[in-house]
């Protein structure tokens, strides 16, 4: 649900433009909504390498100024692995044979502490918990002689759902899964300069054009030399998170050229023929549910109105203190528009629902209001088996849809009725092959090792 | 324009409730949107009077804490006349023959140059700038040995729009205009303490009910004798402002029992029947215009979608450093939907048009995202003249219309068409009488002195 | 001692000087010592007047960068009367019939109480708490039709030990109390613009030379026409306040001419012969009491050493929590030289001793170091009496030398013996007469009013 | 001189006592004086090892709390090597095959070049640019089974001047180098527990007692087994660094027993026998070289007075800006006492002169006060190299006794005459051998690698 589960990160790089620091700065920026914990810019600034980084919000934690640098890359972070301390935020600065190197990471290693218990008993040091550090030490200790081979060479051991962009002096580096889970998308400037970032809306935001997606298992190298690409694994096959479709990405970004706004719409649309209700008005949970929203109304002919609306001045940092401020918690960030509502039976349609008690809030506030009936639809399947790929469900507390039928549910958010969008009519919307629908109950693309426990 | 005009001020006031501070902070909160340059709360605890405040949002300005108190004031504050400083945040605590007093202000005194030179002349003390102290000087002078009877006294030298509420340790006090142009509401805890807000939003998130409007003209004197209501003025009809019904109320929030998306949507609806179109898709800018264009697509038959969504994470105490981002200052904060506008015939709806440029901008987007035509409709009439009633036009720059017809005006923006709201228009949507058009050209309600200019 | 006396208030005012705010910032930088809880700076800038102040230290308080200006005052503050909040700091920026006014003062008035009650009376509204508003009412109030008479006609209402500093966009004014109890002295800059402070040392800092202390009840005018000296109040004699010397103005700063660092030295020879102490060092407690102790030493023939070293970096601002680090609180400012003290019979100095709790902690010290006997000789009289007229005893707590003997103090202390300077001795350092010494149970020079309890 | 040399860093570290957070933390605060642009304090609770660290002094880098812990280090830091950066700042906090590990450093490596370059090329990671990680990757990559062993061996790769503290769950760790440049000594509480520590004066801030100083080239390990002493090096004789007693070390401190406050004042004795002077007054510059003043006019005959006076509250982090104040600096720091010097002959005692800026800006401060002739007297040799082992030249810019005479360094600061202690007289002082004299000319007793320039 909207307030209930958390991106992990996301990343851009730039090589190659004579301001690149600034295009990095507010690339970075447009990925705001993927991490919301910390934030970082590492500069190329005539060969030397820097980095900008701190907690919170991405323009609080680097301050805008006028930078200068001909490569850059940048992160915002919401933790999944490692704890949410300064250092672990990102980019990553480390001093290795190669030189200087910055790593930003979005994603979730499946092996990485098996990596990393090999890596320490060979004497690795590492600087902070999160598993974004394996990958530098791994290359550091390749024995190829080139950056790129040793970069290879060490990308072929990562298990997982992972996106790396990495900087030096000589090149910009971006990999990508062999199975895509996590999306990374490779743009250009019309000056020509190559652009790797998490979603398009950070090439629109410094209007540079989207050239692909990178390929599952694909390293690219951006250099004096252009751009390279060359596969460290076998393609397998595309397993792309469904929940950039039903959540995460921005409604203006694409994945595989595919709006996701329109989806979006679709989703909601499904959900109205799977699942059709008898009411007199839609009302999606804003901002995100409002397009399956505006889908269910187009479908099922039931009109759609704006029945919550969001406090525009709620600071994401805000943080409500203790017990009596929790329960008003969806309160300060919603509000019911009563003659919207009032005496009406409501559909009230959310794209995922995790644990469910944001809902529960949302129809007391429906209910306050004068709703006379409410009935929920989620535009997506129940939400069943944590993500080992990047997304935290630890902080979801438990998944409510793994204990509850969807009757008890019901009961349990104070709906009228519930139901829930069926993985089939999911994949009608989303396109019948390469998604990742583990979430739902429907397998691991990647095999989880025994001794990784939900994080 | 939505990021162009701003609210003045919000008031707010609770007397006889054990958890009155919290209940004042929380409904203080609630009319953030009213004002984001100060905010602050004076609360009484056991008969002591005491003020925190500070400069910007209201949870930045006053720290959420454990408060205690029987009663409290609060206010957010976007300056009108004064400068931005500290010494104008309010409330005002200040030590009179009464003791000490705590005053709130949303609105302009018309008439406070000549009022203040004459209490200075008198030998009054200013502290700062702003014109909400007069109230306090004049009752502080007035010669009625009551509190009640020399506030009665002093507010009748008041002229202009204005609300004010006032604690002191005996009582809670609200006046409103004679005119009724700025709003003040009052309503009721299910506990039985009576409350006083500039919108019914606040009632709404303490779990108040709404009693009735505060009349124009009226002095509400909430004590332990309970609630009293005197007139300082006869009444001479009602001149409520427009503009809170167009843009500056929430959403949530009724005037006179009427409810602002409602109006908001009967706008776009009245603005298709003047201004049709031949398009495509209606988009409206998020989120203050999104009920106008609701009705306009209703009305004219032409899908809504969302075309533009927001930056859900753009600070809006960030500040765009100098001439480099000022030109990405919109494209910051809207992304335009490419697939929702990409060789569409897009009519766009905003709910009011000040200096022009953000539309401009906004057009721009759109068209970079591959809008065929943009025809753009103003769900309010032309803006011609600065109000002098406590709306913030001097930041607006010149008001556009003033000195371009509509057709140089569409040049300017960039628009395929534009059209506006006819003054007749406006007023079928929000009945036929009780408003101030003055912005629009009809005339001011209250005389502006000579010496005052535009502030 | 040195840690439990506290001076009121700093002023500094400067006209005429093309680096006016310049000079102001370090003038008062310099006057540090005289008050660390709020610092303020008023400038004139081609005729207008703002203020920058805040809590803390003047450094913290007022950011040090590039100010312009041709007048300027300056303040820094331990409050005496009135909280210790931010509306109480100085300057005071207030607007009257004569225009803006800015405001600084030292000291306090016995016969604020009165004065404010009247002046509320008549409609007067305060902003704080603090006593310096009065004068600021009293002139605007005047039937004067000039500024300077209708300070003139203010400041002979006043009662108490005062000086004040006054800037408006004409002038920059001081008084002195008729008694001339706070310091206030005159100075020029080589360029010939005039300066006002409280102590010689910020003329120091500015390069500036002192030309004259201002007299008891005089006004001092300077403005366009020059400096101008009238009497508000006819000459009684006049009674400095002898802490200044004991312990308040710096080393470097000279009162009616005369060196406090050598009045010091003075004072611990009067000591030494009053009260000689079979020993083998003296000790003083850094900073301030050592010229006493190597007074003490040249006339007793004991050899000074440093036996106490103070903690360079511990911070002014630096809050002990709780419980186990009070007892830690001299010890984190003071330690001991073993080598020193060891074994050795100790004659310990300090400049005063008020609640005796320091002194218990430094004899502690001194023991656990090693020193085989601990003789405390106070370079001044007993103190036993509240000061009214701008010293902060409120905080000393229970004048120790009020409830006890000398025996019983000494005892208290765990000193194996300890002895005060005479009154007598005091003033043959002093001078026999023009003396403040109220505060050892010598009279009070100015009345105090029934109603005023100690602050 | 006072202001120009910068001592580079203090340890501390306590093993064993219920309350060992809170030792460390007023331990190493007490070592404030050896650096103040990073502080930071690693905690062991309940086996769980955590750090604090920040910028700024001590008390501001890590805030006053409660912290409970069995064991604990700290460290305060003023950069030699290294950029002055928050990731240089320590305890540096790292996991390796032994867990994790806490690490705290004093002084310099001259061969932390070589040793980096070999490390990364084996494909070692280094956060930062301070050398202090070299020690903590050698024992990572030991081929030992035990940290104890690990430890010793990679000390036996260190060359230089350094004192190390490590902490783990298992012990903590005390390393100092072969020759014992730089200082460590070895504590215990009345408890029993074990402290390590640059200075015994932080011994005494924990009520703890001295045992012995740590040997050069001794490897001190305190677990649950209690203490056990192994030598990682044969010992080649010590050669503590002078400057220790000449200023970095607080007056209290004992190194190898010895006081530092009398060895200062012998200094001072040995100045006045082998420079005479013919003068009325003698002056220290406060707070460092009052202790050599008072031995010169002791040895002299010539009286000693406090000529000059320290501004108390200028706090060390004020940075002047700009041109306009930096000439300014010293008199914010320090004033002369007019009395105490006004035409007189002057003897001004400084513990060191490097660059002579400062002191040119004293004996200008002097004669401004007044001062007829100023004889300058220097309680060290001249300053002709740079130190290798720790201390920070780099930033005293130019040495000024390299490339001037003395006559010529007389002028320079403007001095009648000027005089340094002979490399014997300082020897007379200090004892006749097991010194490090490097920076008076009289060779390194660590070879330098060739690559390694002044840092």
């Amino acid at each position: 649900m909207s307030f209930e589960l958390h991106e992990e990160c996301g990343v851009f790089g730039i090589w190659g433009d004579a301001d690149a620091a600034q295009k990095a700065y507010w690339g970075t920026f447009s990925l705001q909504h993927r991490g919301q914990e910390s934030g970082g810019l590492a500069v190329l600034d005539h060969g030397t390498l820097s980095v900008d980084k701190g907690m919170g919000l991405f323009q609080d934690a680097v301050p805008v100024k006028n930078r200068r640098g001909e490569a850059a890359i940048g992160h915002v972070r919401y933790s999944t692995t490692g704890e949410s301390a300064e250092v672990n935020a990102q980019p990553l600065l480390m001093h290795t044979r190669f030189g200087p190197l910055a790593l930003a990471h979005n994603g979730n290693l499946v092996n990485h502490e098996s990596l990393r218990r090999e890596l320490e008993h060979e004497g690795a040091i590492f600087q902070g918990t999160s598993d974004s550090e394996v990958l530098a030490h791994l290359l550091a200790r390749s024995r190829q002689k080139e950056f790129q081979d040793a970069l290879m060479e060490a990308s072929q051991s990562l298990k997982g759902g992972f996106a790396f962009v990495l900087l030096t002096s000589d090149g910009l580096y971006g990999i990508r899964d062999p199975r895509g889970i996590r999306p990374l998308v490779l743009g250009r400037t019309h000056e020509g300069a190559w652009v790797l970032a998490s979603e398009t809306c950070a090439l629109d935001m410094i209007d540079a054009v989207w050239v692909r997606d990178v390929k599952p298992g694909e390293l690219i190298c951006i250099s004096s030399r252009g751009m390279e690409s060359t596969m460290f694994h076998e393609s397998e096959g595309q397993n792309a998170c469904a929940f950039e479709v039903i959540y995460f990405s921005r409604p203006d970004s694409q994945l595989e050229g595919q709006s996701m706004h329109l989806k979006r719409r679709l989703l909601g649309q499904k959900l109205a023929e799977e699942a059709p209700a008898q009411a007199d008005v839609v009302v999606g949970v804003p901002d995100s549910s409002l397009p399956a929203a505006m889908g269910y109304a187009e479908e099922s002919g039931i009109p759609f109105d704006f029945g919550l609306v969001k406090n525009r001045y709620i600071a994401r940092t805000f943080i409500a203190p203790k017990a009596e401020m929790r329960s008003q918690g969806v309160q300060l960030k919603l509000s019911a528009v009563t003659e919207v509502v009032e005496g009406k039976r409501v559909v009230l349609i959310d794209d995922s629902l995790v644990r469910g008690t944001t809902s529960r809030h949302i129809i007391r506030l429906l209910r306050r209001a004068g709703a006379r009936e409410v009935h929920m639809r989620i535009a997506s399947p129940p939400y069943l088996e944590p993500c080992h790929y990047g997304i935290d469900t630890s902080r979801a507390g438990e998944l409510a849809a793994r204990n509850l039928t969807v009757k008890e549910l019901a009961e349990m958010v104070g709906a009228d009725s519930l139901a829930f969008l069926s993985p089939e009519g999911l994949l009608g919307a989303l396109g019948p092959q390469g998604w990742c629908l583990a979430c739902f109950g429907k397998g691991y693309p990647v095999p989880i090792e025994e001794d990784v426990h939900a994080q």
